[in-house]
């Protein structure tokens, strides 16, 4: 960076998207950080991510006492608050407009695909009109969707949440048998209904079944399936990610929408209705005849329990907050505009134990395009995980606790 | 009791309804205060509760090993299956048949107050028998509506689970503002819809609403009290209990299903299904006009949700299974058959520092009825709680975490 930009250069910080259970994690990393660096005069906290940023809304992070920190980082969700807006070049250029008022020259997003792309965009306006900038996007997302990155922050805790929620309703349904569907949250990865078996400690532990997004799934294949585990075990725990597509790629939740299957209570949208759960029970107990067929969806307690947070996930996000702002430090030859930016992503060095290391990458390697689970983690019927997919990710949830169930211990 | 009943005699352990996040611990208390006392030959349990018993599945407690029992304790839900059987006088003649020929004295049931009563008919039949038996109850449900006990074993560690739930759902409302309706259980009592509000930190903290069984409210009240919310913070959260009713007194649940206006999913119970979130988010929706209304109902995860165990309910839990024991080996001039028999309760006996005492109340004083919140833990517009209702059961979640929002601070 030239002398003239890092005088008295600024910076700021946003969080954007759905909030996770560590994304103030990776929000402290960055104010730590940046509390090191006499480069960085202020630090600026953008209220409501991109849309605080062209209001001119921030508070100064720098002031914040440790006490204040270690407190935002044991909370769930988005502490500066967040935004759904998607800027494209104009609003890019508005939000330069206000970096260039403040003489911000770095500025960290904590966010999704949608974030990368953002900082992407904001860093090509700022490089065309000759304004010194370096932006950094900082993983984040419960359902683990983001390339180059091994795994995505915030996905630990999340797959925590639902091995945990799997756990306690495996040995429910052992108490009193039935049928139970459970909806998750992932949008178009199967990552954290995936995580659900995580928990999985006896042969006969459910979930028995799991569908993911990336296998289509037809209403018999289905009934087939719930019908041929309940006649086994006398008992079937199912979980179904919100984004299951019928086998002529349709996602179910928009059929139920428009077959006239639909629920009399107004629009449907992926999360934050119980709708497609009551419609699959519904379904199972008309084709099966069962009696005892129960129905929860997770909703969005799966991304914003409070005090669950994993261990190994809130380190790594803190860490990713950290390496964002060292790495917009560093000096390479010549560097000005795009050359320093990038997103921070993990890379996985062992499994046992396990062990990762942070890295950088360029922002359009991470940016809009999203991941799906690969094949090798999907069982052979697509309605199950494989044990590769359970050495992946049970490390991120930073342990799980036991249980014991007694009931099929010998008879006397 | 006689020298002859005493000979060999043997008990019976199990575990009844829904299950709850420690009444395993019970359980194990149980155990443990058995092991100690030569009286109880043999301690079995009875799988599946009443239904166990009937079709004599046992299994043997005394010899399972102090890592099994820890495992035990430590796992929500019913260790050894439960039942929804509800005896009558004949089932329980069956049940006391089952009792002669294995010959048990001594029965401990854990359950809510249909448990409470089944002790009291087996009783009853042995007394008439002229068979000796000490049948103890051991207080058990996350609605806590059960009588004399100041409060329920179960309950605490629900209670966490709402308030954690909606800690973190405000700090997600806040960060993604917008209308969040949450649908609760607890049948006709409100202890469990109110907990959500024992997290809150800050005056403007959700949940802002919270609808109890206890107080019938219109649907106009309703939407008039969110909209009114609404306007002031431009985001609202509303608990609503699953047992809330209008005021002509019919349940909500049902009147969804009576006016045509159900869903297409089949039969709607109060729990396991999403509906009467959906529908209420719908109504806001569509008489409100405003755009983001999510709603969740938090099912089943309330009550076995893994790892999340109050340390103050379990270690009351446990306690309350040990005192049953005490209880029933306690010799009274002349006990025989119902007078050496009862439910174990909790007497309060300070706030702060919080302490209790056990004691033994008669089966009848429990069984059947149920306990609704007292007038004064409801505020006077029925719409909330009260800071008595926080000082009651606050103590009983065995701490929760603190949160920070930074959204809310200066701007620079």
């Amino acid at each position: 960076m030239t002398k003239a930009a890092k005088a008295g250069a600024n910076a700021v910080v946003g969080q954007s998207g759905g909030p996770t259970g560590v994304i103030n994690a990776s929000l402290v990393g960055v104010i730590e950080e940046a509390k090191k660096h006499r480069e960085i005069a202020k630090l600026y906290g953008a209220v409501h991510a991109v849309a605080g940023i062209v209001k001119d809304e921030f508070i100064d992070l720098k002031k914040l006492s440790a006490k204040t920190l270690k407190a935002v980082a044991g909370s769930t969700s988005s502490a500066l608050g967040s935004s759904r807006d998607k800027p494209d070049a104009e609003y890019c250029a508005r939000i330069l407009d206000a970096f260039k008022r403040r003489n911000v020259r770095y500025f960290f997003y904590i966010g999704g695909n949608d974030s990368a792309n953002t900082c992407y965009i904001i860093n090509k306006v700022a490089g065309e009109a000759g304004y010194e900038l370096r932006a950094f996007h900082i993983p984040k997302t419960i359902d683990n969707d983001l390339l180059v990155t091994d795994h995505c922050p915030g996905y630990g805790t999340a797959a925590k949440f639902e091995a945990c929620a799997l756990m306690g309703d495996d040995l429910d349904n052992r108490a009193l048998p039935g049928i139970k569907i459970n909806c998750v949250m992932g949008r178009n990865a199967g990552f954290l209904t995936a995580a659900t078996a995580l928990g999985k400690q006896r042969d006969d532990d459910g979930p028995h079944l799991i569908y993911m997004p990336e296998k289509p799934v037809s209403m018999d294949k289905f009934i087939g399936d719930v019908d041929g585990v309940y006649k086994k075990l006398g008992r079937c725990i199912v979980c179904v990610s919100e984004g299951i597509c019928d086998t002529d790629g349709v996602v179910w939740t928009k059929k139920i929408t428009d077959t006239g299957e639909k629920d009399a209570h107004g629009n449907i949208q992926l999360s934050g209705t119980g709708a497609l759960a009551d419609f699959l029970a519904a379904q199972v107990k008309t084709m099966l005849k069962v009696n005892r067929v129960r129905a929860d969806t997770f909703g969005y307690l799966q991304r914003s329990f409070a005090g669950l947070q994993s261990s190994v996930d809130f380190k790594e996000a803190r860490q990713c907050g950290i390496m964002a702002v060292k790495f917009a430090m560093k000096e390479t030859s010549g560097s000005t505009g795009l050359t320093t930016s990038g997103s921070v992503a993990i890379k996985r060095l062992s499994d046992k134990p396990y062990k990762i290391e942070l890295f950088r990458t360029e922002l359009k390697n991470v940016a809009e395009k999203t991941k799906s689970m690969p094949a090798e983690f999907i069982n052979s019927q697509g309605n199950g995980v494989t044990d590769a997919f359970v050495k992946y990710a049970l490390p991120l949830t930073g342990g799980l606790p036991k249980t014991e169930y007694l009931g099929s211990y010998p008879r006397v």
